[in-house]
């Protein structure tokens, strides 16, 4: 049974977001954050000491983005992967990457030297300039969503996860600043997914 | 015909190495950096102003960990990509976000807070922060290549293009430190293949 080291509201958020959009069966293995530092013996199961760690037989993935993209595709067919033979096969490969590489990365620099690092090593300027970097790369997503409901493909996709979940992030790091029109609702319209709900349900402690 | 924006040695490079290991024509558009300040009508194109752009008839990717894995896909079957057939295509994918998410972002870090910023705006604790996440993140990489010479499927593939261009970009950024040793002998086959070079020569201005 597929496996998954996940932390609550953490990246690996999408990873347990596609298991439920996909009803696949899966161990759920819950860790404080960071992990690295408050349950150290995860780096046996992980060197790396991120989160997540998703085991599959032999495969290990830790990385979220790639992680919402096999599962579709080996676990498949299914709508929420977008087919080579699709016309908007590439878009959906941009923004699996932009989800974690554009839109992610800036906000774990404001989360680390506005929230995480102690007082005397907090860094204002980087986290404004991050949180700068986010709003600009919004702007993006603002402009994609004037048309239509979902990114790619007029349906929901594991795009939307990558993406979805730097919208998550973002309200919990307090750099949504109140999201621009056409994200603020498609924000809504993710929360009401039946899998997302289920999602948030699994990662509460018993 | 496929159509790259490109700056000499920036993240881009992954796309018009994967051009030349494709053996695909292209038509290659030569760009300052950075571009939005340099060569401001590149908005036009590109609106978030970042590097690389490569358009492919209706199809516009932006990121170039998506574009290698686009291009080996669209224009295969190949042994640059890793089918979802084979065992290791989960670590594939892995692997191909890895080398943006992981090992190239930190290093942006290092490039504008130690370099690009002006004096004033410079932050010696963020650069030497994340130059110790890359290092930290290098090791996986330095543990995975214990036992072999490419990272997966036993053959060069894509993930190499995209975790290839972290380790250039570690040279021209000067946080290498000497790479440990498997990274160093495995930097050397990188650098030796003729796709490489083909590269190197094709963002050579006239």
């Amino acid at each position: 049974m597929i496996e998954l080291y996940h932390c609550a509201d953490a990246r690996s958020f999408r990873a347990l977001w596609a298991l439920e959009e996909l009803k696949l069966p899966y161990k759920l293995h819950l860790l404080p954050f960071p992990p690295r530092i408050r349950e150290p013996s995860y780096l046996d199961a992980n060197p790396l000491g991120t989160i997540p760690l998703l085991i599959d037989g032999d495969t290990r993935l830790t990385e979220s983005a790639a992680i919402v993209q096999y599962l579709s595709v080996k676990y498949g067919p299914t709508l929420l992967a977008v087919a080579p033979e699709e016309p908007s096969y590439g878009e959906w490969l941009n923004w699996l990457h932009f989800g974690e590489a554009t839109l992610t990365f800036p906000q774990t620099l404001v989360l680390r030297y506005r929230m995480l690092e102690p007082p005397e090593r907090r860094l204002p300027q980087a986290a404004d300039d991050y949180a700068q970097w986010f709003h600009s790369r919004l702007r993006h997503v603002e402009r994609a969503l004037a048309d239509r409901e979902w990114l790619v493909a007029q349906r929901f996709t594991m795009a939307d996860i990558s993406v979805g979940y730097a919208l998550l992030l973002a309200k919990s790091v307090k750099i949504d600043n109140g999201f621009p029109p056409a994200v603020a609702s498609y924000w809504v319209r993710l929360k009401e997914r039946e899998g997302f709900a289920r999602a948030k349900a699994a990662q509460k402690p018993n």
